[in-house]
């Protein structure tokens, strides 16, 4: 078997990167009780992750057009449909500062395009974080105010972003 | 953090299993030179991760419609399109049991129609296989000649299955 890394080997050590770290990000503000935000929703699988292990807290998933397997699909009063670049600024009127768990994974296949659009909604996620909230992502993101902290047990460097306000 | 089953954790699960079994079968059949046979491309992750470790030997896929990342997609000349419910009685004609690993990974997300559909294939598969060679499959085959082999280290029960001719 040679060393090389495979894209099933990328994909899974991504998947088990987020996991890791939402199990972290969902122990560590389990006392809070603001909303949950999901950013993405794609397949759904971390929005079902998240629905199996978060209990009493509401969980708000961004998305900008819902494909999401039948099983892990959010009920129409829990979405916010749109295109995040508007949703997030109108969600800092609708919620301020209160979310206490936000997951974003909204990247494709391009890192390039990931790494610009990361800067561009960084400031757009940054107000809608409670104090002590958690922010996992999948790119690394560009916050002024919140810090990032080691990854969780499990989590491969790179894969996953943990930071806390 | 409950116990509680995820489709994330099922799914890390099933990534794993079949990287595990695939890396088993691969080193298992590394002294035979007959074709590999990936039947089912979807995104090529699998594809991608047979490529980077299968030297020497030609890789066929199977599919119906390729939708596959640009990195994971098979020249032409290898790519055998269609349904495999055709396209495997026509590869006895031309390859004969000639395969030295067959991957398979065509189900869905109803396991009653996997079921159904793997006891349907199972004897289009069988022929294509040479003495010695493995197959390797997401779903319990229903083979008449093929040993199901204990499941590597690293695989979930359940989650994948492997057999030798
Ligand atoms: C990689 S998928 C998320 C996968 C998900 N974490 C899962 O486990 O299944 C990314 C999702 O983000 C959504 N998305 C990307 N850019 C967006 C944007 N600007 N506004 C809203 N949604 C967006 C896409 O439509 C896609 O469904
Ligand atoms: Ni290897
Ligand atoms: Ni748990």
């Amino acid at each position: 078997m040679t060393k090389d890394v495979s894209r099933l080997d990328l994909f899974i050590d991504r998947m088990v990167s987020q996991r890791a770290c939402l199990d972290f990000a969902i122990s560590e503000t389990a006392d809070m009780t603001g909303p949950v935000f999901e950013l993405g929703l794609g397949n759904g699988r971390t929005y079902h992750h998240m629905k199996t292990h978060i209990k009493g807290r509401d969980t708000y998933v961004f998305e900008r057009a819902v494909a999401s397997h039948p099983d892990s699909t959010p009920p129409d009063e829990m979405l916010i449909l749109g295109d995040v670049r508007e949703t997030l600024p109108a969600s800092v009127e609708r919620f301020g500062a209160a979310a206490s768990l936000i997951h974003a994974d909204l990247g494709g296949h391009n890192r390039e395009k990931n790494d610009v659009f990361a800067r561009f909604v960084s400031p757009l996620i940054e107000p809608l974080l409670a104090p002590g909230g958690l922010m996992v992502s999948s790119d690394r993101m560009y916050f002024e105010t919140l810090t990032e902290l080691p990854l969780p047990l499990g989590a491969v460097e790179g894969r996953c972003f943990v930071y806390r306000r």
